[in-house]
């Protein structure tokens, strides 16, 4: 019998753990009786229709060098924002994988990724092409995947989240003059992300507003809730998720001009969601307002890392080729939750075309009534997520990063 | 004899090590044969004049409070930013040290706050007041202080600085089209902070370009510089310090609106100095570039603290006390460096006098030639700042914190 290749790939935003499920793919690979050549897809599908594939084997062929792997953020092998346009590339992609000998293929991303292992998959089934299983393993910092209870690359930001929230809680409660901190948070259509900073609470002072997208913001009513928490305690902190939109769907990023008062110059100084609400509530109320965006840092600060997330995102690499080897096709890993508290999960497979191209948004029980913070829903299903401290291996002050060397230098 | 109480306060922006500090200054006490009260001025000399003093011995009377202490960030005693106005304040000051039975002062801060120390120490001692002995002890992210080779706080910074970009680094290096990402660094007038930017090459990818407020900006050469690296890279990291300015003294983010194009309603949408890059950047290249200010994240981060300021942040503390206890006044307990590698140090104290108001600069030799990174001096000075990490105790997902129990709720 031939022998039979696998290629692996990312795609999509890098995140904290994307490499974790690299290194599941390969250590899944070394352990399974699989005996062909391990390969990567630079640059994502983009990459493997240039024919940049590079064998990656031997790169990753110790117990350290998948560990160091695992705890490097952002994607090793590349990424790309790339949607397959047309049949012929679905053909094209096929006889590329024809003269790489592949039988494997895994692609590890969001819901645009598994629209990739879909047409694919679905592609090899109508032309009848039954040696190369195709796979998909999740990954996004948004959380917003169906058919898993959470996707890799969450619970670390979320832990990322938390913790510089709690941080910047102790810093902005050292003055006694009053002052808003609005801070914004990934997350343009579903709110996991900026609800994750309600779990500051652990350490005893938590953001008191949360505002989501999946609520229609109500300025009114947001500069009434940040003047009622003023007369409480003068250091107020608001977390937003970049994505808010106003009741007739605009994001409040775009709407930002119309909504806040101009200069003297007829200048709205904006850039985004948190800088707009800046303006809204200097207008509003007078007093000192700070924005604070947690931009790229909340995806890829792979030392504080949740362990729990780095563990579930390596196992989900290996589930997904573990069912590719079995020669199932068309479907993607998947953690199934057994039970928060004590938190147990499933590693299942579900079919990819139930996750493409969909969205998860937040539940409303999950928020509080007023629908400006968490409920405890929320909470427990959080916190099990965040659990855990890698053991982070530095070298002169830095956590140590693996460079497979296959990147632009 | 009379027992004498000590008081101690902080004051200024925020660190992760301000409070070691403290826990030096309370461990000290604890061990030095000093049998008063330990009192905390609680919002720094703003609040001792409103008499806002409270009893923290009790607080902090374990080993284990201390050290949790040492790892809180921001100021658990609360700051201000407040400089005395008139005399008739320094005698308003001792007449409530008189009240409280204060005979030793510790005040933690900056160059404002060693002004408080000078001028207080100073009226002590014109007016023959003896029994008052009054330390600084340093604290700054920006790291300008002079008479010491480094400040508390900064290595914890500069640490979360150098941590932060390399994990960025790895973050922008998955994409193949060119793209530029400006970081925006602390650093109003000393460029020591964005400096530590350049430690990321531990990793082996640092930012290719690095701008301090110490070297006039150049607009020309700054877009010239970013357009030869685009050729040999896609992926272009910028570190720019938030006060670099222009020839003509000008900060960059105040000269933004007359430096870029407008759009076409007349708006230029800026609001610090890297937006203002980015726009410059997108008009004269074209390409995608993006903005990451690290904003309070930087100065908060005591979860990736450096455990050798840590450390030294807390030795500095039981320093001034101790100087306090030995009946000096007037002086700031102090670094002096012996050697980079192997990295030693002595601890000295200097008068606050040559302190207070001043600045230091990074010198011209710690950075290239073409004065758009840092030279290896530089890289021999920070070195040696960012090493080590504390053991964080953790608390379902989230390092542990201390509070007093003393700021608004």
């Amino acid at each position: 019998m031939k022998v039979k290749n696998l290629l692996v790939a990312q795609s999509g935003g890098p995140t904290a753990a994307i490499n974790a499920t690299l290194a599941g793919v390969v250590e899944q690979a070394m352990l399974s009786g699989f005996n062909g050549k391990i390969y990567g897809g630079i640059y994502g599908i983009k990459g493997i229709l240039e024919e940049n594939i590079q064998d990656i084997g031997k790169k990753l062929a110790s117990t350290n060098d998948l560990e160091l792997l695992a705890s490097t953020p952002a994607a090793a092998l590349g990424s790309c924002r790339f949607k397959l346009k047309e049949d012929a590339q679905l053909e094209q992609l096929i006889q590329i994988f024809r003269k790489f000998e592949i039988g494997y293929f895994v692609y590890i991303g969001g819901n645009d990724s598994m629209d990739t292992v879909n047409r694919l998959s679905a592609y090899c089934a109508k032309n009848n092409i039954t040696d190369i299983s195709i796979m998909g393993a999740p990954k996004t910092v948004d959380n917003d995947l169906r058919m898993t209870d959470h996707t890799p690359g969450f619970g670390s930001a979320a832990k990322f989240v938390a913790v510089t929230v709690s941080e910047l809680m102790r810093d902005i409660l050292v003055y006694d003059k009053p002052a808003v901190t609005i801070v914004e948070i990934m997350g343009r259509d579903a709110g996991w992300l900026t609800a994750a900073a309600s779990l500051a609470k652990i350490n005893g002072r938590a953001p008191q507003l949360i505002y989501l997208p999946e609520v229609a913001f109500d300025v009114e009513k947001f500069i009434a809730d940040v003047k009622r928490e003023l007369e409480k305690n003068p250091a107020v902190m608001v977390c937003v998720s970049e994505g808010i939109k106003l009741g007739d769907g605009r994001y409040v990023f775009e709407a930002g001009s119309s909504l806040v008062e101009k200069d003297v110059f007829g200048n709205a100084q904006l850039s985004g969601t948190a800088s707009t609400l800046t303006k809204i509530v200097k207008d509003a109320l007078g007093c000192k307002v700070r924005a604070i965006e947690l931009n790229l840092l909340q995806r890829c600060a792979s030392h504080i890392a949740s362990d729990t997330d780095i563990k579930e995102s390596k196992m989900l690499g290996a589930k997904a080729f573990a069912q590719a080897f079995l020669g199932i096709s068309g479907e993607m890993a998947a953690i199934r939750r057994v039970s928060d508290s004590p938190y147990k999960i499933e590693l299942v497979s579900v079919p990819v075309s139930q996750v493409a191209n969909l969205a998860k948004e937040v539940p409303m029980d999950f928020l509080n009534e007023e629908k400006n913070n968490v409920s405890e829903k929320m909470t427990q299903y959080l916190l099990p997520l965040i659990q855990g401290e890698r053991a982070i291996k530095y070298k002169h002050g830095l956590p140590r990063h693996m460079d497979l060397g296959v990147l632009y230098k």
